[in-house]
């Protein structure tokens, strides 16, 4: 795969994406029928799977475990996109694939619709090669001009760059985190008080479940929810900086898939508003029923998921 | 084309749209080239094509003359729509198609983000048949109830459900007027002074345009325009309405252009205020550069347009 190829998967966008993961999935399954893996590795984690009993062998493969056993992807392959957007796509608007994380991008607002992840212990793990402090936000060449956010847009509006896709969920490789720093990927975030704290523990929560669970599929992106003024009418108000008028977003939100060895899903949501948030909030207050975030984004998480395979919504069972 | 078929249109979306739209325009071209259209009138139509020396052959079929013949049709089939996108799609979320127009809905705001018709002679033409008394305002139940707009979110609500594609524009059989009162063709309006005057206005000067050219193609949408607060910064700002927190666009806008018979074409563009408006007010005041609702819009009009037959943008030789 050379880096033609990747700028012309960008530009073919959301359909051809859509195409590429059903092509993917496809292939995967036509694969597992055949028993024809390409490398000798793959094959041999064919006939473990084939030899557990358990391992559900014509649904979906286990994304994961492949991950850590292929060599690390700097392109976005339709197998690396399958395996990130394993339990559905939120929309199919404007979508962008990177190294290792797929977004729908906002031409309107000029930030993300949402950026979906897939976490494993490894992808999160310290990693010495990879440094953050190298890579330089950009802009990404691939969103028209008119629609296309620039760090001038960011310069002096008293917001940070906050990354939507985290840098530290991306450290297989120094291009992962390099990625991040596309402004396709980030909103105007309060810094002080949210970005560098609130949100960053937030971040960091996520990367702990790759202690417990081997996939964590997490899905971010911003919010503009309505509030009701002194006229008894509810209004949505929003600032946005720069030429561009990049759109400040009023809340954020996460949704979060952790799926354990043996397939079943817990799945958390949060809320967080775009403001100072005190050190000592415990992250819980901020969990929401899903379904709200669905509402209010216009956008269906996580569609895919059976159901019978989800065991917990915000630690409650269901 | 049975009913089941136009609801699985309905629900393929966005992606099944487009690949018809390239579908029928794929078909299209290997009827001419074979010479084997479906009926008689459509092969001598093609004939008395074939005997014009500057007609087109082989690029896009004049949309307009094939609809002048061929029956009324009630459901949307490939081949009207690539009638009405014959100049392209400003994007590609969420597009529904209804019998006579076709849009692209916006799930968070719960209004359309754009609708695209195309009108001629016949489409705007008086028809003792067609009566807008006996449509009824309806939600559309393509749209996931997350996301659908209700008649119960504009009760009460001071706002008009105002027309995106006009009823007015869609005379040929009752259904395509009824299906301009689908509630995803609304977005709501300030009634008097504005959707029952002003807007109304601009409608009625965009149906008149059928008089000089044979094919109108128009596109309308809201929009969520910034302004300045005496902080210095620049907010969006804008009501939701109801229960689903329906949207009340700030503008609207409408993206023309006119194709003569010569197929030169003509391109006009408005921005019109979500207020009261003066009776006095021409309409020529509300005209804008095209470029400046694409970049406001998120969207892209007309970019399948050619240039070289661009003649005129807002009435200015281009």
């Amino acid at each position: 795969m050379n880096k033609k190829w990747v700028s012309s998967v960008l530009t073919i966008g959301s359909v051809a994406l859509s195409s590429y993961y059903y092509g993917a999935y496809g292939e995967r399954q036509k694969l597992l029928a055949n028993g024809c893996l390409e490398s000798k590795q793959q094959s041999e984690l064919l006939h473990k799977h084939i030899s557990k009993p358990a391992f559900p062998l014509f649904a979906t493969v286990s994304a994961a475990e492949l991950a850590e056993i292929t060599e690390v992807n700097l392109t976005a392959t339709p197998l690396r996109i399958s395996q990130i957007m394993k339990y559905g796509f939120p929309s199919l608007d404007n979508v962008r694939s990177y190294s290792d994380f797929v977004l729908s991008y906002d031409r309107r607002n000029r930030v993300p619709n949402w950026v979906f992840e897939h976490l494993t212990p490894s992808s999160v793990a310290k990693n010495e090669e990879v440094d953050r402090a190298k890579c330089d936000f950009k802009a990404d060449e691939s969103i028209h001009p008119y629609f296309r956010s620039q760090n001038s847009d960011y310069f002096r509006s008293g917001f940070d760059r906050g990354h939507m896709a985290a840098a530290g969920n991306h450290r297989l490789h120094q291009k992962h985190c390099e990625d991040t720093f596309f402004l396709t990927n980030m909103a105007p975030q309060v810094g002080q008080g949210f970005n560098r704290d609130a949100w960053n523990r937030l971040e960091m929560y996520v990367r702990k479940l790759t202690k417990v669970y081997p996939n964590v599929y997490v899905c971010t992106g911003p919010l503009y929810l309505p509030h009701r003024e002194d006229d008894g009418k509810s209004y949505i108000k929003y600032q946005v900086i720069g030429t561009n008028n990049v759109a400040v977003p009023t809340h954020f939100y996460k949704v979060i898939v952790a799926e354990s060895t043996d397939g079943q899903l817990e799945m958390e949501a949060y809320i967080m508003p775009n403001q100072v948030i005190s050190d000592d909030t415990p992250l819980q207050i901020f969990q929401v029923p899903p379904e709200s975030i669905e509402r209010a984004a216009g956008l269906l998480f996580f569609d895919k998921v059976n159901k019978t395979h989800l065991v917990k919504i915000n630690g409650k069972k269901v």
